[in-house]
């Protein structure tokens, strides 16, 4: 092994090597690690705490399935918060969009600044006046102010390091409780082959708290198993009634692929579409 | 790195790695290099020139979604034919159904002796007296034979090393002039997201071969990019007339699966759903 590497474990005995033709960034922030790397075939790679967030190549896949369902399922979305999401890359999905405001509420003030530097697709984002990044922890921020959302989206890392407290029903209760009449939240999940178990014990929280449940799938290349976990969330709306078209432009989304999403395998099913507890 | 692993690349600075915990098989066949490792995780893990062809873990993904979308289409499959397919994943999908005879026909016959030895799920499907193996190169078994099929399944390694021939629009010519009356024919298609090239060609020799040319996507953790495209073929049958149940027991394919893997992404609709040329 004469280059450098980057690893990500998905299990202990098997995960994903990406060569690093430059070595960007490597500092300790208050709440994590930030690495950012260019890897000849990804481009620009950010990892916290040593996992793959977003990458220049496959960062599309994510926030286009992260952002799109709820924003034309919505009857109209107008108030949108981000909850997490420092690096840019759901706000550029949303402002498309004839919304009022969007808010990014990201805990870690050093994830901004090197995703300004780095993935500049933010940039344009942050001069959009509806546009507003508060520095904060998401809970606290939640607790803290008694504003409405149509459409709330948590964009958070993966349950360990700062975004730990983002998977707590306690959580999804404070946000249910911030959503205005029709609102909608949809979260990322993790990887449902490698973590299947606590997929299990999110849906029974989540069921306790909201009246719709629906976990949706979609591949992103650089994230373990190469399938990704969405959750959509409502008390009143039907993640299946199509209201709008998606931005011009997408590379991933589009109708079809929203309701294919939704189809889960035989070993999902079992576990998520089972009724709660 | 102090322990052994195994890597496969999925781009010149980028792929998988797997901790061997015991290196089961390393030969060279006549064919092809042939590893079997065994991995914590993924269990046993077979190799053909280093690419991962199955593991124990995840074989399901790949093998259901390869064989189901014909077999639960076809009007009455009765004679299948299935090209390449050593391991006897492809077969044992197959054997459920009440066919009259399906037909393995493998290239290289070290792999059979491995995956005997290794797989064990293969044992009980070539004791079935349906089944039958026979070792020949796919292409000049097909010339060399007048016998007609309902179904054909091309379960080929990468085009490179001994499946390079069968990724040649005379080869899938061949196979339409083998295919009885309502035939379908099922071919895995490479990963999408790293071949999208080779992918956008491959459309185009096959629609000047079969009426009905879709391609449909899955996912499999070990394979590059997680997500796996195949091709149903036809020149009389719908892929969408779903006319009978799948077996019983199955970890992946449901009905809902497969209408939904024919949904294609916009980056992929864009090329291969596009007139030919």
């Amino acid at each position: 092994m004469s280059k450098q590497e980057k690893r990500e474990y998905h299990s202990r005995s098997n995960g994903m090597f990406f060569e690093i033709k430059r070595m960007l960034v490597e500092k300790k922030s208050r709440f994590q690690k930030i690495e950012v790397i260019e890897n000849p075939y990804f481009g620009h790679m950010l990892f916290l705490d040593g996992l793959v967030q977003t990458t220049e190549k496959d960062e599309f896949f994510y926030h286009e399935m992260l952002i799109h369902p709820a924003m034309v399922t919505h009857p109209d979305p107008r108030q949108i918060l981000i909850i997490g999401g420092g690096d840019g890359g759901a706000l550029k999905q949303i402002l498309p969009y004839p919304i009022d405001s969007v808010r990014v509420v990201e805990i870690d003030p050093d994830v901004i600044a090197v995703a300004k530097k780095y993935f500049p697709w933010l940039l344009p984002s942050l001069e959009d006046e509806r546009a507003d990044i508060t520095i904060a922890d998401g809970r606290e921020f939640l607790e803290n102010s008694q504003d409405k959302y149509d459409v709330v989206i948590l964009d958070s890392s993966e349950p360990i390091g700062p975004s730990v407290t983002l998977h707590e029903r306690n959580f999804y209760k404070l946000i249910k409780d911030r959503l205005a009449p029709y609102g909608i939240a949809c979260a990322q999940m993790g990887a449902p082959f490698f973590q299947t178990e606590s997929l299990e014990r999110a849906k029974n929280d989540l069921k306790d708290v909201f009246r719709i449940v629906r976990f949706y799938l979609a591949p992103v290349p650089t994230y373990p198993g190469g399938n990704w976990c969405y959750v959509y969330l409502s008390d009143e709306v039907d993640p299946f009634a199509i209201r709008r078209k998606p931005p011009q432009g997408l590379k991933y989304y589009n109708h079809n692929v929203h309701k294919a999403a939704f189809a889960l395998p035989n070993y999902l099913q079992k576990i998520l579409t089972n009724p709660s507890h």
